[in-house]
């Protein structure tokens, strides 16, 4: 059995605005002159061209059987998290994202697992929100930013979603968005998404270490997309450092935080994979593809078959660290 | 034999400020409790305490001695590279730099070689004060930052440095400073060094590969500090990027690029070290150290024993690809 954690979704549609406050930038599709796709429009501007594998569970399903994923785990293209909202804009947002979800993975229970949305800008009220995520639209856990308006994820400032988590039993999968140093990008304009996402990552990842979130909620279930980006190649450094100077910078160690946290197995390369396998265990990666946008891994099975496992490892990596993430392990 | 390619020094003096420009940054030294030491003063704040472990050579060598060090490369400690001055101030900074660099290399040219600064913010005086080093100074190379007050290393903008390097049989050694993301660090300060420095690494070896310069002067003796910190984990996203995209993306392979680049061995951990000889090639990686500031590896050597590595491997490692860098192996 193939778990896919990493895979986004979209709406087909978008209901009209209907607050009075930060509507400026609420998401509406455009016309393409290709069958099946649409525009998402934000502000005024094309953001990205989509298909209807983003909203499509016949089409996805379809995809899923010819590369060997028996479950996919849909979350919103990130995006459309839209951090910029005011608090009643947000809450629509969220909702109608959620309950898109919510029937995408009714429409086939056994394939479909769901994080959702909620909004992060205002703690409470996210946390408030969790609440009635499992009652009221079955999903396993929510999608966060790696950063919320500049904010990284691990600050204190999060605290309430990450309580919340905790009591109301939800998973957390961060994915990179609005990363920093873009002004440390050259060439093509892709460069940002395959420089400043990874990097942007680490930042992320290594907030949740130094901001004493995962100390405070050890039994957090978070996971990071891409592997972590580069934090598998900083995490050694801030042991370094806290081999060198203790509780002043980390009341834990580093490394056993870090293996707390999960990780999909989006590193695009099996030598990464391995080393991640190695630094983060066995028990902490997960099958991630981004589905169905254009940087993502076709046929994600095969790269493991590339890495010497035990059956019982393959089954960790393949479904059983993903089903202990969404809490659907019991 | 072993070769430390990465050691910084100070001055043990500056002289006056004697410009009429920029010298509101301009580096003095103020005194310490402590006996040797100094406090280096930049803009009337305490940058940082250091020893005479900086400018004192026989220290050094006593040091080198009980590490199994037999050659230091020396270069500036990078906040000294002082790219806020205008540019008679910057080539007065230089010189002083330089003429310091030559004398501590002078003291004991065996072992000792230098890498000296130039007036980064000006491409085209850095270049010709590029032709002045091995003649005025026997410096092998220059020490540069990541970023010149902002713009990436990689940026075309400082092709004339590129092309000087090249001509003159220079060997550039790029070191973190002023890293970006400094808003996404939570946690005690010394945190930006441990996450903020290693994902500026990142962003700048990515850059030499995006901007075209690997390309343009394939020759260049180009090497990054920390092990190009989280760069051996963006680089497969890169790799992927360009399988996809191809020369839209890249005129030649990310990977064929970055396995011209050096890279210190500074990861601060074996399975990371293992993981970029593999990803980068036995011939680029070389030790360095940090010496003589907190966060440096003591007795080098060690670690590379605990690879699995043929004799001749270990000489690579230890010293062949340095003078390779240096540009001293004939």
């Amino acid at each position: 059995m193939i778990v896919d954690i990493h895979t986004h979704i979209v709406p087909e549609s978008f209901p009209a605005y209907a607050g009075s406050g930060s509507g400026d930038r609420w998401p509406s599709m455009g016309c393409c002159d290709q069958a099946h796709h649409q525009a998402v429009m934000i502000g005024g501007k094309n953001f990205r061209e989509v298909s209807h594998h983003c909203w499509d569970t016949s089409q996805r399903l379809i995809d899923m059987a010819a590369e060997q994923v028996d479950h996919q785990v849909l979350s919103p293209m990130p995006e459309l998290l839209s951090y910029w909202f005011d608090d009643a804009d947000a809450l629509r947002m969220c909702q109608h994202m959620n309950q898109t979800i919510a029937e995408m993975v009714n429409s086939a229970p056994d394939h479909f697992s769901g994080l959702g949305m909620v909004p992060m800008q205002d703690p409470e009220l996210a946390a408030k929100e969790m609440a009635r995520l499992k009652k009221d639209y079955s999903l396993a856990g929510i999608e966060v930013g790696t950063n919320i308006n500049g904010k990284p994820i691990g600050d204190p400032f999060f605290e309430p979603v990450f309580a919340a988590a905790v009591e109301h039993d939800l998973a957390i999968f961060v994915h990179a968005l609005h990363p920093a140093g873009l002004d440390r990008i050259v060439g093509p304009p892709m460069m940002a998404a395959f420089v400043a996402f990874p990097n942007e990552n680490a930042f992320a990842a290594a907030s949740m270490l130094s901001g004493g979130m995962l100390t405070r909620y050890p039994d957090l279930r978070m996971a990071f997309s891409h592997g972590g980006g580069g934090f598998g190649l900083v995490l050694p450094r801030m042991m370094y450092g806290w081999k060198a100077m203790g509780k002043a910078l980390f009341e834990e160690s580093p490394l056993t935080m870090a293996r707390r946290l999960f990780y999909d197995t989006l590193t695009y390369d099996t030598p990464a994979l391995q080393y991640l396998i190695d630094l983060f265990g066995m028990e902490q990666l997960m099958i991630g593809t981004d589905y169905p946008f254009i940087i993502r891994e076709k046929e994600p099975g095969k790269r493991l078959q590339e890495l010497e496992l035990s059956d019982k490892e393959l089954a960790r990596l393949q479904s059983d660290n993903a089903l202990r993430f969404l809490g659907q392990d019991s």
